[in-house]
């Protein structure tokens, strides 16, 4: 079976028994209950999803994907802790919104699951968020130069980039975004963009969907790459970049967002290949 | 049956059919004749190069390629809207040069298959058009620093190389080529050159045959990346570019125009290994 | 058998026929005495480590990794000299820390096994060395401007990173590390450091265990390019990079020292696989 | 049969036959006569290491390799005119050192086969000519910084890298070395090094064997990268290269002299993989 759960343990069920312990005080308390059965075909997709991200570059043995369960909006999915490339639907673990697993079965969840509970708190019109360090995108988070929106295909980064700099808030860090207070800084940083960088540490792409949120990820590699080549040349030649402006990204963006399936296809039929 | 047609349905009958409809003023408008059938290898040239540009890393998910219709130059092939890694020759249309589908079957056609239509309508002598987002040619549709021909193979841009800005004629747009006046415009700007960048967004690349298509399509990229390095060296060093004259470049191209199917066999003989 | 010795000749044994040679003062000298039975395991780990160095990239035809022996301090164990991505646990072979062979049975080791030694004569610390000539470390070695900590992953390099430029105390030289001298002066130039570069050669990476060496040798390779790419920009736009702090890289780097098994994981089944 | 001639065509015997046309001087000259039988094995390297350049990235479908016949000095094996990828035993053709086939068989030569004619000619030392539109070469070629040796694998680099332009001897050209003249030029402006620069077009690289010319011609390739690398580290932060001194480059050189065998066996061990 390769359905969370079965019916009797539907949200309002359990919720019931969160609030009602047996034992009293002094037991710990229950896991949050599950948001419900979810198709095994949507566990399959968030599993291709983190080996398409592995395999087109933007994760390396780290990063992570989530998505919010699919009937359950206070209910996320997301692989146990494993390099991305290995996942499996079997890995797939379902969280509440505070982080806190609802059948951990001695799986652990990645440390830094809270960039997507707080960012799913904070916006209702996110169902999909990737965490990365893809390589051409740290070095946006390290350096003045805002990341622009080179081409079409990442349109929407014409929205602006934020970077969420961790020490401003809570000075020297281990860098990780390991508990709630930092997830909601970040989330906050975020505010209503589509990406956020994460100083000298990767970035976060969130979208709609599982296949925007890839889209979204891929894409903010490939345009990095492109800003990069083009300040080699503004560099040695000068003149500016002529960037897609706020106008032509949004009209851009939402043509994006009817096409993805196209690229979704491709990259997963080789993710599926190896 | 791979051929597009049989002869019954070549053109000269079915032009007949379309000024003459059966119903009256309120049907819908025929669709175009086909231009006759095509041989199966040019099909499956065709949905080769789509590979070979895909394996070559000119294509991503997106691009697209077209040949003129081998018999009749009042028509064209492309494949249907699909990752153009995936494209077999079953994938092909017919289209006339007002990018109406002969015979669509169900099918979708490219958003932007208005790049083909009209360049083919301007430019008798061109037989094939790759139309991509190749990854080290967008930077240069975003400064102000003109592609030139860093070496012999890509000879042909020292013919110069227009950059058709999409906004200069039709303000903040979605950046597609999604018509006929923008697709006209493109053609207009490309005017008789092999190549045109086009701003935030990608190029086209043109030539006499689909081996020449492609070679440009894949030497545009690699040149892009040579001269990427090369400004890397003259910002650090000073000096600039000895990139070939307009002479040497018409001379090389001349010698490329011949050699051009050592390449294709090779790159062929690897894309259908996969 | 893949063990390195039998029990009988365990060190204490065979120290004492080191020290009492049966044929006097004209004979030539024994080799040391093995450090005792390896586990075959920890060969094949070895051999594994040395593959995924090169299928990572970090070594090309060149480079090696060894390891100190897992029972007796005063070991080490790497590979004859061999291609590092053709290297099988049967061709490890074991030195004392002057670098003289165990058990050589007609294997030759690397000229720069001094490297190795030497730094495991100075850092107790240490149970892996990776000496390699990394891509994109190289040109760190050759430029004033030091390596610094990108991110996270690369934590360990915000403690600094030395160069070690042979020309300083021996002169013109082939650049190689063949012999003691220089091994301990490469050691005492790494100092208590994860990582030193080699001018115009490459670079040394040293960890607590072997998973650690692998981890730090791979990602200082990718730091590198991260920095390249950060400097493309600031060398563009301007501004300055903001790179870890010392103190946000030893916190940092604490979480990487618990979590270098999931990479390693990864990139041994990937080596494996071929 | 994989040799070229049996015993009986040996040089003696057809040189006689060369200076005695039966025909007069009516008939066309007879082509030069072969310089003698060579073993398979010879044959079988000479193809592997065509495709080791192309697995290694310095042909893509163009380049060529040559070595100079193992017992006649005045001959010169090398492929018919094929993408290197492709090159066989089979494909491998005789010339005497004006370029003229021993035995076409209907098979054409490379049209820059004066490349390596006239270097044979010039140098008594050299064993194995690679000409190659090599991807990180070409920039070099095309500014007026010199190319360095950054490590000491491509110590060769630090006898110096001279420029071959053939526009300042022969104007404006296809920018090929189709003849004896350019040919003779290119092997002038080599002079005694290892390697030179052919502006706007590619490099050409020499030893004294096969296995030093595919070495050369590799880390010609490699020490291009690091050298761009290196540029963008000083074109951001300032400073100089510190790259090997001439005398450090001889003294590394002697050192890669005699390992070349260890990255050879590597090398065509993939490239026989495929």
């Amino acid at each position: 079976m390769r359905l969370f759960n079965c019916a009797c343990h539907a949200q309002g069920f359990m919720a019931q028994a969160v609030f009602a312990p047996a034992d009293g005080a002094g037991a710990p308390p229950l896991p949050p209950a599950s948001g419900g059965a979810v198709p095994a075909s949507v566990l399959d997709d968030l599993a291709a999803a983190s080996r398409i991200l592995a395999q087109q570059g933007v994760f390396d043995a780290f990063g992570h994907i989530s998505i919010r369960h699919p009937t359950n909006p206070k209910r996320f999915l997301m692989s146990r802790s494993l390099a991305p490339a290995l996942v499996t639907a079997d890995d797939i673990m379902e969280f509440d919104l505070d982080c806190e697993a609802c059948e951990a079965r001695g799986r652990s969840g990645f440390l830094e699951r809270f960039i997507h509970g707080e960012i799913y708190k904070l916006r209702a019109d996110v169902n999909c968020v990737v965490h990365s360090h893809s390589p051409s995108v740290v070095p946006f988070s390290l350096v003045g130069a805002p990341m622009r929106a080179m081409y079409h295909n990442a349109a929407f980064l014409a929205q602006g980039v934020p970077v969420f700099d961790i020490s401003e808030k809570f000075g020297a860090t281990d860098m990780l975004v390991g508990n709630h207070a930092k997830g909601a800084e970040l989330a906050r940083v975020l505010a209503d963009k589509p990406v956020a960088l994460m100083r000298a540490h990767g970035s976060v792409a969130v979208g709609p969907s599982l296949q925007h949120g890839v889209f979204r990820a891929i894409y903010t590699e490939v345009n990095a790459r492109l800003q990069i080549q083009a300040a080699t040349l503004t560099g040695a030649f000068g003149g500016s970049i002529a960037a897609l402006s706020a106008e032509e990204g949004a009209l851009a963006d939402a043509v994006n967002l009817n096409v993805v399936s196209r690229p979704w296809e491709l990259w997963k039929e080789r993710a599926l290949k190896g």
